[in-house]
């Protein structure tokens, strides 16, 4: 009988050997999220009762990773009948269905897995399949078990490649390993697995045939091999990385943003680019990026959890980091590293800047060159610059400092005092100069350093 | 009658909806040139008598854009033929021939306008076609119109996809639209098209029937269909910008070029490489760049309105700005940004400067960390450097100024006065030392600010 | 009589023109190295008694990029043949094997060519080839000369494709040109070589009809065309770069790198990177750069010859040049350039710097903006800076000159004395502040210079 809530079982104990790292597989990133973080948003956005991760090796990197999701240990690994009875203890009282699914399948979509969920809801209770299997039409199908059907579309059984005669073998849809199993019965069934096969595991498979030996029918939803991608090694991340990233150029261009070289621009899965933005080629947006419609990402920049304005206008070769607020209009330049700072509307940093933990105001202009020190080596401080405020070039604003609205810096000052509106600030020594000094050192006549010491005089 | 003179009819009314933009799409930039000034542009190459835009929405984004054009309204937009009728009146006693054009097809080469040019022209008077439409064999002709010819090559009709037979659906000669209309029947025959059928527009292709009704042969002059790519999206325009590219790239390479990566290497219309030039990873060339023979392109390295002389060394990470001419075996290095600015042949700018209105003489050694503070938050100024000049690193000149040849100017300076040649100039506070200070302030000892402020004695 | 030594013949002596280089066409690199310095370093790992490079014109340029290999001038250039009877004065009384190789194949595995030099080595001396022919199964044999064997699978002829019947254009097996000739029999059949053709020329691959005239075996070894790639033109030194890009890639992520876009990622022949370390999209790796373990590489990097420590951070935008040393979990930021500088371990330069010819001590802290002032325009002077330091922003510190350990420089300084350990050092003028200055000049009271020049007073 079909129940209306569900737990989601996400298997993630595989080794991951081939990946060759110390760091769980399922914690390396695709879109500047984890694989597993991909299948528990997924996930999540169809509001599981209760949902576990199943692990094996290196669990305390995933518990540290999903603080608040139940870590199943399955210890040692016997198949993925198996992984899922090691769920169990952390379901314990939980008598809804249970979806498993995969930490290292990244891109199986919301919709395909609402689709599982809606094939076990059948008018009469007794039409509602026993499990639901999500199945795909392989492009080449050797090497997956393939998944037997009557005319009505259920599943008969599932038939490993090794066991498949020549018309079992002929078929191409194949089993992806998701799976619905109906809750009232999943524990009667993963109790009667056994492992008394070559391998010596316990295969979620089986169930198949005990939901029909108990007279329930089994269903197969029908996925598209593109989203069922695995991740086993670093060459197959690449491979789902690229993935992603095609989708997301795919999305923003039908959205109306102009991606001048699309192969060149990386997206995060949260980045968000409103209409009419250009990017230009070479761009690398990180997690928490938010860009308003009309403004131009110029080559080479690289943005994390920023917001960009409408008709702003960011690099060439300009870095948001995380914190970076630009308002309207505004223009970042190149070689200029903005962190946690709001810059306001038509405001001006064009070069070579470091502004941090800063507000500029409206319209201010931040010559070429300007560095906010911020950080003494034990604190972080705070600069503020008002609106329309001139500062010029090559200065050093000592946080905590304010710049007043209107007020005016003189180029090479390091101001360390707080500068009234309107004012003028500089510090300067005065400009000495020595006649031929240049050409005497070039003739040989005093050897020693000219362009930073000070001549003996 | 074959005239030898044409009216370019440039058809741009199309909505673009699919690009949800608001600029037109016509405007859309390919290779740092809109789609329209690339179709305008070819078209002026083979002197046309008159050239005539044809625009419905967003008539004053066209005129704004190209001054010295007429712009047509089409309004509402009634089909091909209707288009053509919108152009009349801007060609009010003109009777040379009609060449139809459209704004979002920019690649069509004017070789293969020439080739329709040249149809019209023959030997004797009474052979020359009424009509000459530019064919293509198309990979994949469905959705296209059929061009059906005779035994000559002369077209018998074109037959809309929806109303061809199974024979007519096997060719593969499709139209492209283009065409060209003697001049002396385009108003008769035009004049005598209907809107009689079910989108009630008006089309160009029945010229196809009136000109044969009229004993008048019409002619195909065949085109590739790479040239004939269309711009409807950005998907679209990513694909042309693509296409755009990997021509410019094959032409360089061809001429002697070296391009590391040639996918990561980015063109614009008018690029010109010198033999020799090598260009590393990661390059955009922006409009208006001129690289002569054995200059190195370093990587990551974007220029604009640039020209760079033998055997250069540019980047990697230079940016080079509209108005920036860089002299022979100059070097310009990393996070360093020049505008409007001569370089010498033979200066160095190695590191993290910005350099604009500026001269810069023949062996200068510009250091780390130099700004030209041009601008007063009112006006440019000047800043004037020497031959065999060497700047202090984290100098300020402040223009206007000149630094006479073979001057010194120490690091850290802020210049605001004339350095006269082969002096050393310096603005320098003497240094001050606190013993311990940093170890008392590590203890807690007074805890407040230390790297910005001088410690309260 | 197969001998155990051989020399290696490498010719490079075809002019090239479709490169349209000054430069040698074997002197153009794939993966940071030279065409031919690919092969020489591929044959010296087998270490052959004698190498020869045969070279016609721009011979100069050969000898000065291999100065301790002799080099033979073929002039005119006459064939295969002739090119390698050119070597032979430089072999003069040696009678080992003639392995005869080509520049301008760079990518032909050590270990196919080992498999060349067994195959020599028979059980029975009178059973060893005289000749070792290497082939290939080519996808298009078109233009290739197709090696006709017997059934044991030695060579009977090699057809040209215009002398071949159908029967032997059907061969898909097809000559390489590279060649190993017996030694001892190698000179007279050189000799007996004649250039009685069309072209006038000596073919290399007449010694076949000579070897079985004598009675000799004519062996085949079999190569994958993949490692065959030639390189005539700039457009086929892309496609070898690819290629040779695609494998370094490849064997990175085998070996447990991250590759976030191994597409944008580009290697030197050398590069070495460690288990788990990351690399973000658009980086360059230059010659000689090794990475630890745990590092990341992050966007628009670029590194040459430099060492990073374990679980250190690159970038984004930090260019490390050679001699660059950084300490484990150091981290080098945004728009910094490092050059011959060892940076401890958890030393920190994160933004807008660049320090060349120094030391940074352990756990040291540079601002944003600091310079070393390394050179005067006539010497380089270095900097050493002590474990713990703190350099306040936008500092200039002229070498030569030293920090003490836990010393804290004031930001702005331009530090030309020693400062000693745990001390506070700073150069700095007084701030001076000049109220509604600026507002007097927007209202333009006075209509000269602010943001320099310090007002008239």
């Amino acid at each position: 009988m079909a129940s209306d809530g569900f737990a989601a079982v996400i298997l993630a104990a595989g080794k991951g050997t081939r990946m060759r790292s110390t760091r769980h597989k399922v914690l390396h990133e695709v879109g500047g999220k984890t694989l597993l973080a991909h299948v528990v948003d997924t996930v999540s956005g169809l509001s599981p009762d209760r949902t576990v991760l199943v692990v094996g090796d290196r669990a305390e990197q995933i518990a540290e990773a999903f603080p608040g999701i139940p870590v199943a240990r399955q210890s040692p690994q016997l198949g993925t009948g198996h992984a899922v009875m090691a769920a169990l203890p952390a379901l314990d009282g939980y008598d809804g269905d249970l979806l498993v699914l995969y930490g290292d399948v990244p891109f199986v979509p919301t919709d395909t897995i609402a689709a599982m969920l809606i094939a076990r809801r059948q008018p009469s209770p007794e039409d509602a399949p026993g499990l639901v299997i999500l199945g795909f039409m392989a492009e080449n199908p050797t090497g997956y078990g393939r998944l037997i059907t009557d005319d009505a579309s259920h599943l008969l059984k599932i038939v490993e490649e090794n066991d498949a005669n020549a018309q079992e073998c002929a078929v191409r849809l194949c089993n992806s390993g998701l799976m619905l199993i109906d809750g009232t019965a999943a524990r009667g069934w993963l109790g009667r697995l056994d492992n008394d096969n070559a391998a010596g595991e316990y295969y979620l498979t089986d169930l198949v045939a005990m939901a029909r030996a108990d007279g329930r029918a089994v269903a197969v939803v029908h996925a598209d091999e593109s989203d069922l991608l695995g991740v086993n090694s670093r060459a197959e991340l690449a491979v789902a990385e690229a993935a992603f990233q095609a989708r997301a150029r795919r999305a923003a261009m039908a959205a109306g943003v102009t991606l001048r070289d699309p192969a060149s621009t990386h997206f995060s899965h949260d980045t968000e680019l409103g209409k009419d933005v250009t990017v230009e080629p070479h761009v690398v947006f990180g997690p928490g990026v938010r860009v308003a419609r009309g403004a131009v990402i110029r080559a080479f920049s690289h943005l994390e959890g920023a917001t960009v304005g409408e008709d702003a206008s960011i690099g060439p070769y300009a870095r948001l980091r995380p914190g970076t607020d630009v308002g309207g209009t505004a223009k970042i330049g190149n070689f200029v590293e903005i962190k946690k700072a709001a810059i306001g509307d038509g405001a001006k940093i064009s070069h070579l800047s470091y502004i941090g933990d800063a507000h500029v105001g409206r319209d201010a202009n931040i010559g070429a060159g300007t560095i906010t020190c911020n950080y003494d080596g034990y604190n972080k401080y705070v600069t503020d610059i008002g609106a329309g405020a001139f500062i010029g070039s090559n200065s050093a604003l000592v946080a905590p400092v304010t710049i007043g609205a209107g007020a005016v810096v003189g180029a090479g000052s390091v101001i360390t005092k707080n500068v009234e509106g309107d004012a003028l600030a500089l510090t300067r020594a005065s400009q000495k100069s020595i006649g031929g000094y240049a050409a005497r050192l070039r003739a040989g006549a005093d050897g020693k350093r000219t362009a930073g010491n000070e001549p003996a005089e």
